[in-house]
C-alpha cells in the first residue's frame, strides 16, 4: 500500500534501473529480476528494440511485465534527443519517456538550457517526460513547471559511483516540487540508496551500481532492499542527531 | 545460508537490539518481532528480570525464542561489571554477556583499561565475554586476544545517532580480528546500518536509532532491511568509486 | 608575485568580501581592511553609494584603493539585474559588475537561464560580467563561452556557512573554464576558505562568514591568512592520501 | 599575545614539525624555517643526535633556537620507550619529551596500555611527558590524570593524510582535559591543520604533510598561515550553520 505515482501510472517497487553493463542479457534479465525493478530504461540509440534478426531485450526482459522507459543517452542537444524518442515512439509506442540531454562527455552531466527545450517541446508533443537534470532545486522547479512528471536530479556524476554529493540539494529539490522526485546517477552502493531515500525521495534510478558489481545478481537484492529499508526509514522519522547527553555542549554548530 | 557465529552458536540475524527505552513493553516486544533480532541486549541492572510482582520483560519477549544477552551498561568499573554479571549468571543462567564498563556519565566511551580487566576476569570465570569498545584496532585485537568471542566497537557516541564517524577504523578492527565484529552504538538510521554491514561487519547491534524513532515498529523494520541489503552489498562487492571518465583527471588524491 | 587576473586588472589579493551585515560602516571598513581585500561587492540596490546626505560607504571604503564590484543582490529577473546594472554605471562609472539574477527567496540559489540571458546582454552592453552561478560545470562552461570574466560557483546556501558541498564540482568547474574560478558563498569558516583553494580555485569572496562572526576583525584576519594558505597548499601540491601503510590493503576504493 | 604553554614553557606558534622524511638536511632546516615552529621532533633511535662523525640534525637545526623534543617512534612497548628516552636525556640533558609506544607495523596506532604504563615510569622519573594517543577521550583524560603535560590525539593514521576522521573526538577531548591538545598525526593538507585549530586544539604536529609535499618549502609556509587561520578562527567564533533561510524547514537533524 504505499505506491508511488507517475504520469497517472502507480508502482510498488521504487528502484529503477537500467538495462546496460551487464555481459549478457541473461545477467540483465536476472539482475532485473532481483532487483524487483517495474520500470527499466532503455538506451533506445544503443539497445536494440526493433531488429528481430539480432538478440532483443524484449525477448528476455518482457515489455508486458516492465514498464520500458525509452531513454535518450548521448543525445547531446535537443533536436536529437526529441528526434530519438518520436522514433522510439513510432516503433514501441512509448509515450512515457526519460529525457536526458548531456552536455559533454567528460562528466556526462546534464546540459540544463538544452534539456527544458527538449522538455517543452517533448510535453507538447504529447510525451510523459521524465527528465534528467541536475541537483539545482531552480532548474527542478522549472522543469515541473513546463510539465515534466518526474524530476530526476544526479546524486553524483554518471557511473562514478559517489554516492550523494550533495543531500542538502536533493532534499531542497524534494521540498519544492510536487511531482515524484527519483535520484539518477551516483548511486554506487546500498547504503547510498538507502540514503536517497531517507531524504525523502520517491526512488532511486542506477545502472552501474549494479551491472558494475562482482556480483550483479547479489547486488540487486542487495538495492532492492535498500530502497525498502530507506523508504521505511523515512516513513519512521529518524532520531535527532545529537552530539551527547550534555545539552549545553559547546559542541553544537561547531562540527 | 548465511549465518554468523559467537561462541559457538549461530545466528541468521545480524542485528541485535536492545530492550530499553520504549514506552512500556508491548511497544518492546513488537518492535523487537519486527527488528527480526534473535539476540536481545537486556542492563540488568535497570531491567527487571526477576522479581515476578513486577512487569517483566521475559513475559513479552520469550527467552526461549530470543537469546538474552546481559549487559553492563551503567557500569563504571570492572568490578561493578564483574559482580552484575555473576548475579546476572547466577539469577538467569546466561552465560554469554555483554560486558561494557563505561568511562564517564557524558560520553558513555569505554574505560579500556577496566574494560580489558573486566574481560579477563569474566572469561576466567568461564563467561564468554561480547565486549562494548572504542573503534582503537590495537584495543580491539588485544580484547581478543584474552578471549573474548566479539568485538563490538562503538560507531559513535552511544544514543547521538552521528553513525559511522571513522570508517576507516572499523575496518581496520574488521581486518585485524577473527571474532566477530558488530558495530554498537551510534547508528541513527537505516544507511548507518547499512554502511556498517558494508564495511565488512558481522552486524549491528542498536538501540535508540529504532525506540527513539517516531514509529519504532517501522525503523524496526527498515532495520532488518537495512542490515540484509548492506550485508548482501558487502557480499556482492560494490563497483570501485571513481571521479569521472577520463582517467588522466589530476582528481584523485585531492577531494 | 602570485597575480590573479579579471578584466585586464591583476589583484593581489584572492579574497574579496562583501559590504553588507555589518553593524555600522566602521565595522564594515575595520573587517575589509583586516581583511586584505582588494575588490569589494556592493548590492547596488541596497547600499547608498549616490545620496550624499545619509552616509555612505564610499566615504569608509575608499573607492579610490578598492575595486567596487556592484552587484545585482535582490534581482529575480534578467531585465532587473541588467537595468539595475546600468544604472549603477551611470551613476558610478563602474564596468565591472557582479551579476547575480537569484531563482527563489529561499534559497538565494541563482536562476540560471535568466543569469544567462542578463550575461548576454550585459555583455553585448560593453559590461564586464563575473557570475554568480550553481556548481554545474556545464554552465560554468556556458557562461564563460558567452563572455563572462570570472565564474563565480557557490559552495553552498549564501548564508549558510555550510563550506563547499560538492568539491568533485567545483573542480570540474576549474577544470573546464580558462577565466578565474572564485567560490562565492557557503564559506563559513577559515578552513572552508582554505578548502576552496586548494581545489585551485582562484580566489574566494564571502560575506556572512566575517560579519556573521562574533569578532568580525578577527574573522577577517583568519580569512585572509587561509586563502594565502590554501593557495599555497594547492602551489605546494599535497601529499597523496593512503589508508595505510600496507599497499595490498583491500580498503582502496571501499571507504 | 596569544601564547601556547605546556610544561612551563611559553611558544608563540602553534605548529610542531618532525624532522624526517626530507631529502637531506639542507631541506629539513629550510622546512622548518619556513613553517616558523618553535619545537621540532626528533626521533632519537632514527636520528644522529650524538656522532659528530656523521652529518648532524644539530648542525642545521641549531638546538639553542629550536626545541627539541625527542621521541620514541619505533617503540613498541613501554620499556623499550622507557630505556630509550632515558639515553636522549642522558645524551642531550632532553626532559621534555614526546612519549609514542606503537600498537602494531600496519597502523601505528598508539598501544595505550603501554603508553599509559611508560608515561607513568617517565613522569615519576622526572620527564615532562607530551603523549601521542587514540582520539579516545577518556584515554586522553587518564593521561592527564598521571601527569602528562599535554595530550597528542591522532586525526588520522600517521602519514595517512587523511585528516581529522572524528572531529567529535578532538573535540571531546579538548573540552574534557586541562593541559594542551595537541593533533598529531593525520594531517594531510593546510585546510586539515586548519579545522584542528577550529576545533580549540591549541596546535598540531605534523611531518609527512610537509616533507612529502611535492614543495615541501612552500607547504611548510602554507601550514604556517593555516595554523595561525585556524587559531584566529577559532577565536573569533565562527557564523552557525544554517540550512537555509525559512527557520521552519524540515532539514534539521535530518542530514
Amino acid at each position: 500500500d504505499d505506491f508511488f505515482e507517475v504520469a497517472g501510472r502507480t508502482f510498488r517497487s521504487r528502484l529503477l534501473v537500467g538495462t546496460g553493463k551487464y555481459q549478457d542479457f541473461d545477467e540483465t534479465r536476472d539482475a532485473i529480476e532481483a532487483s524487483g525493478a517495474e520500470i527499466v530504461t532503455v538506451a533506445v540509440r544503443r539497445v536494440n528494440v526493433t531488429d528481430p534478426k539480432q538478440p532483443m531485450l524484449v525477448d528476455y526482459v518482457d515489455p508486458k511485465v516492465y514498464t520500458y522507459l525509452p531513454n535518450t543517452a548521448g543525445c547531446f542537444d535537443a533536436d536529437t534527443a526529441v528526434r530519438t524518442l518520436r522514433l522510439a515512439r513510432e516503433a514501441g509506442g512509448w509515450n512515457l519517456v526519460k529525457l536526458e540531454v548531456l552536455g559533454d562527455q567528460k562528466t556526462l552531466y546534464p546540459n540544463v538550457t538544452e534539456t527544458l527545450a527538449a522538455a517543452e517541446a517533448l510535453i507538447k508533443d504529447g510525451f510523459e517526460v521524465m527528465v534528467y537534470t541536475n541537483d539545482d532545486p531552480i532548474m527542478a522547479k522549472r522543469l515541473e513547471d513546463v510539465g515534466c512528471c518526474a524530476i530526476m536530479p544526479l546524486g553524483s556524476l554518471i557511473g562514478s559511483g559517489l554516492g550523494i554529493m550533495n543531500p542538502v540539494n536533493i532534499r531542497l529539490i524534494k521540498e519544492s516540487v510536487s511531482v515524484p522526485v527519483l535520484v539518477d546517477a551516483g548511486v554506487g552502493t546500498a547504503s547510498d540508496a538507502a540514503v536517497a531515500m531517507e531524504l525523502g525521495c520517491d526512488g532511486v534510478l542506477m545502472n552501474t551500481a549494479i551491472a558494475g558489481a562482482k556480483d550483479p545478481i547479489k547486488m540487486a537484492k542487495a538495492m532492492k532492499l535498500a530502497i525498502e529499508a530507506g523508504r521505511l526509514s523515512y516513513q519512521a522519522g529518524r532520531m535527532p542527531k545529537k552530539m551527547y547527553a550534555d545539552p549545553s555542549s559547546p559542541l553544537a554548530g561547531l562540527i
